[in-house]
């Protein structure tokens, strides 16, 4: 294990209802927040109604931001910072998913920063201050409601890039896992694929001595493995989405990445996708973690996913260590694409040869020669090429 | 899974020469601290020369306050509250485990009221203020230095009592495994016994649906059944020494029993134990522990006990259910009482019957009609009967 710090002070009101605390919680800080979603649904669901009504009771005034993309955009940052300027706001209160999450903590950071929102992204040193982040959570799948991270998208140079300061965990975030019963089968599949992805890209590393970590990665696998599957077959099973969104919050927390080191795969190869094509960044991941599984297994990497098999999906330890390997990655292939139901090849997203030789060079300059099997250029084509359809 | 609110601000510092960044953790809020310790290991070990010059170095005052005891007393608290007021303190720096932790706490909150200690032990809301917490970890057992908990016994009263606090949560600890090196056989046995219980504690509860929360407590048991007896075996083992530190803070911070509710009860029992007879809490754990299980295994406990079973020791699932229970309890009683050496039998405490009434009335009324198995005086009676010896 290496020395790691960890720091998770975003305070967590979890349940039905749970919303009801919110407003103390945000008054601790400030009486002036920006309200940032995204499109209709918090609308149709109530959830803006509830949330809006509970300011107003309380005597938070509020500005709303609407529209913000499912990957979000720079110019939505923009949009917001300048809200937050105008109307001398001291928070950013953000209903929604991943998306509207990360757009509000980029906002949040360059309201004190005097140049282009973009220049945070690239570089966060240059963050001055962050007015303090809310989150009411709608969607099981970033975790970006319990960490600093961020990632935005700029569709004019197709750059999609993640960004962490320690001031964008928010203060206190809401998960009422009843705000997730209306999510549709195929965002509870790529959210439960999003979360799965955060512990593999963690769990399949080079670092030794880490039971505490790997445990709980286990432990959380398993949850998203039946609870996953419950929400995509019962959307109003409470115990299934309490369960899922939990495990979301504390996949990507720190919990089960503390203490390694090394680049994540599946995320940098993904984030070409979506930069690319603009598509779901969890469908992405499930389609290319199966053909990353493939090919990085060699006789380094095999006893993790031994361990993986027997730990997780119950194989038998004593058979051979490749035969249990691959189990593993038959059964996981067989939830993501036939319990799940999401894309197995990257055809059925519309991506084609075009922009594979640059997507992959782009990919293999994000860090990925320190990932768990080092990856090039080449290897990231490779595996593209091997779940193209 | 019930509603719950998760807040675990304390920064973990974590790894081998870790406590360098300490000083600057504390300087966010004080330059005055009281530096509390037990006896002189913290000397010997040299974690006192070490953390007194960080402290001289960045210009940190300090008063000190030694000998807290094992099962630290309400009169240490009302020196430490003494020296705070008079010294005009900021703050409290524990060295050590978690009985000079849970009496540092104490004391922060201590010295903004105006009368007894012991007053705010037994009601905390009577606390109007809590001096900023740190500490630096010298055994593995408590997990005090994450939580807002701490236990302090009144010996004329012979009560000891736990209490609560949100701000008794430290600010910041340090976590170095290697000071938990110089940790005896005896101690890190009692230890680990002790964050196993604070696990079972949670586990075994008639709560629904908490896989997350199950799925980790099963995860950090079998971290601290590899890793216990390793450190048990090889005191220098630093990835043992390691992963069983990190498992104590993550099993009792809200981790494994958010979501849930109902009394503990062989916390409940053990404090009789140790507050009649001044014992070693984690062994007073592991003598009851086994005893408890066996107790309270019947038709409506038994699933647990299985998923205990199977998921911890890895016993043939396929198994009748009440077979695997019972050889679950063998494994454990096996762990505890041959790998770990503790004793089995409260006779080798030298407790006899003279207290047992009284202390199996004063164990029920901590709440135990609301445990796991609901336990009346006769029940915890029965308990300490069966491990008497």
């Amino acid at each position: 294990m290496q020395n790691f710090e960890f720091f998770t002070p975003t305070k967590i009101l979890f349940g039905k209802g749970a919303v009801a605390d919110l407003p103390t919680e945000i008054k601790r800080y400030t009486n002036r927040v920006l309200l940032t979603y995204g499109g209709g649904s918090v609308k149709r669901l109530g959830i803006y109604d509830t949330v809006t009504n509970l300011l107003k009771q309380n005597g938070i005034e509020y500005i709303e931001l609407s529209g913000i993309e499912p990957n979000p955009k720079v110019e939505s940052v923009e949009l917001g910072t300048k809200l937050c300027r105008d109307n001398n706001l001291g928070g950013v209160l953000a209903l929604g998913g991943g998306s509207t999450i990360d757009c509000s903590k980029v906002i949040a950071g360059a309201v004190g920063y005097n140049g282009n929102a973009w220049d945070i992204v690239l570089n966060p040193d240059k963050i001055k201050s962050v007015l303090p982040i809310f989150t009411v959570l709608t969607l099981s799948a970033t975790g970006s409601e319990m960490n600093g991270n961020a990632v935005i998208s700029n569709m004019q140079s197709n750059d999609k890039k993640g960004v962490y300061h320690i001031d964008f965990k928010p203060k206190c975030s809401v998960l009422d896992p009843e705000y997730t019963f209306s999510v549709s089968p195929w965002q509870t599949a790529s959210g439960t694929a999003d979360i799965m992805s955060h512990i593999f890209e963690t769990y399949f590393n080079k670092t030794k001595g880490t039971m505490v970590q790997d445990n709980i990665a286990e432990g959380l696998l398993k949850v998203c493995i039946e609870n996953g599957k419950k929400a995509f077959d019962n959307p109003t099973d409470y115990t299934a989405r309490a369960n899922l969104m939990w495990a979301s919050s504390l996949a990507i927390n720190g919990l089960t990445g503390m203490g390694k080191s090394g680049a994540w795969s599946c995320h940098a190869m993904e984030h070409q996708l979506s930069a690319y094509y603009d598509i779901t960044h969890g469908a992405g991941l499930a389609t290319l973690t199966p053909a990353w599984f493939e090919y990085v297994l060699n006789d380094d990497t095999v006893d993790k996913f031994k361990s993986y098999g027997v730990n997780v999906w119950g194989i038998d330890s004593s058979l051979d260590k490749y035969e249990i390997a691959n189990k593993a990655i038959e059964k996981t292939k067989n939830f993501l694409f036939n319990d799940l139901k999401l894309p197995k090849t990257l055809k059925e997203y519309g991506i084609d040869e075009t922009y594979l030789e640059i997507m992959a060079e782009k990919a293999a300059n994000e860090g990925l020669k320190y990932a768990y099997k080092p990856l090039e250029k080449k290897d990231v084509l490779a595996i593209y090429m091997s779940c193209l359809g």
